[in-house]
């Protein structure tokens, strides 16, 4: 049996609770268990990025966190945000391979499917998803009452994701990308897949499969 | 223990040896475990696809096989090819997620990498891998003297094919593409990745990856 390969992942939201910032690592060490996820969060930002101002200033945390983990062992880089925040900087900074949870989103739709939905939490796809799906991009759903990541979290509002997920099959989407990482955090993939039968990209596993087969050979 | 999913590959050249036809689907097995593969091949192409005139004939014979095969109980169909062959007629006509083997490794490459070289084994990159890559596709290489598939089962050309990554990675290429699923038959990219240190894309291992996600919940 292989050693575990050492994988970073940033989140981009401050989180003191140690098993909630580990949570992102945990999915993808239960999906790929030859990798070992090191979670590491930026400072001052409890709310995460919710608009450009915050994300203007994830940037640069982000650029720095990701320059301070790669100094330790790591074989790759997560960053766990659909947005893809410092991203291109880091890939230009670093030796070792940069995954964003957005473009590995995109680019894993676009490898299966070629009518692709996107469910975001405010009415915007992230630009890095819009870039990358172009035409193929069919239909975008909010689901009512979720305006930030932290509202996935209300169970009560389970139901308006999968009628989201709905309109998006009506729309024959045959496959529907999850655009933010809180759907990943409340493992709602499955269950959405199930109810309409179209293939659903969990942005956290998305990450993870690249980031896996980045180091298959390291 | 989950029970093993059936996924269908398409092999672009006639085959009679059984061991040949089922070796890449033998790879995807060995990577993914938990996905059983039935291959097919094309009837009369003894020298598969090698120009446009080839394609041409190959694309209405994997699309009859390809509807055949989607009869038979697979939740998705892999078409073991860099051009793509049929994938964009079939996905019109198909429910399962279908897969090619060369807009899966362009994805692939995009999701972890933005400078991207491709080994091609004619002059050209295939259209569909040029189409996704745009600018990001910094640089092509050709072996000395590998014109066909047929010529990468010649070990006295391995040399050549180190030579053609090495050639990518001085022009800073940070993943390379083998763009012809003759490099996967002889099982080569994780030493041109040992060689080069730059993360190599295997096309049948690309193909297995997004065949895998779009089943996990199938």
């Amino acid at each position: 049996m292989k050693s575990k390969i050492k994988v970073g992942l940033i989140r981009v939201i401050t989180l003191q609770d140690e098993e909630l910032l580990k949570l992102h690592g945990r999915i993808i060490e239960e999906n790929f268990p030859y990798m070992k996820v090191i979670s590491r969060c930026i400072p001052n930002q409890p709310f995460g990025i919710y608009d450009d101002k915050t994300e203007q200033e994830a940037i640069p945390k982000i650029v720095a966190l990701g320059l301070e983990m790669a100094k330790n062992d790591i074989k790759a880089l997560i960053i766990s945000c659909a947005a893809d925040p410092g991203v291109e900087d880091l890939r230009s900074k670093l030796k070792i391979p940069v995954i964003g949870a957005g473009s590995a989103s995109a680019h894993l739709a676009l490898g299966i499917a070629d009518r692709i939905g996107v469910i975001t939490i405010s009415m915007e796809v992230p630009k890095v998803i819009e870039d990358i799906l172009v035409d193929k991009l069919i239909a975008k759903a909010t689901p009512k009452n979720v305006k930030t990541t932290l509202d996935l979290m209300k169970k009560e509002n389970e139901k308006y994701i999968l009628e989201a997920a709905l309109q998006l099959k009506r729309k024959e989407c045959n496959a529907i990308i999850l655009a933010c990482t809180g759907f990943s955090t409340i493992r709602i993939s499955s269950k959405i897949s199930r109810k309409t039968g179209v293939t659903v990209i969990d942005p956290v596993i998305a990450a993870g499969l690249f980031a896996w087969y980045s180091t298959l050979i390291a």
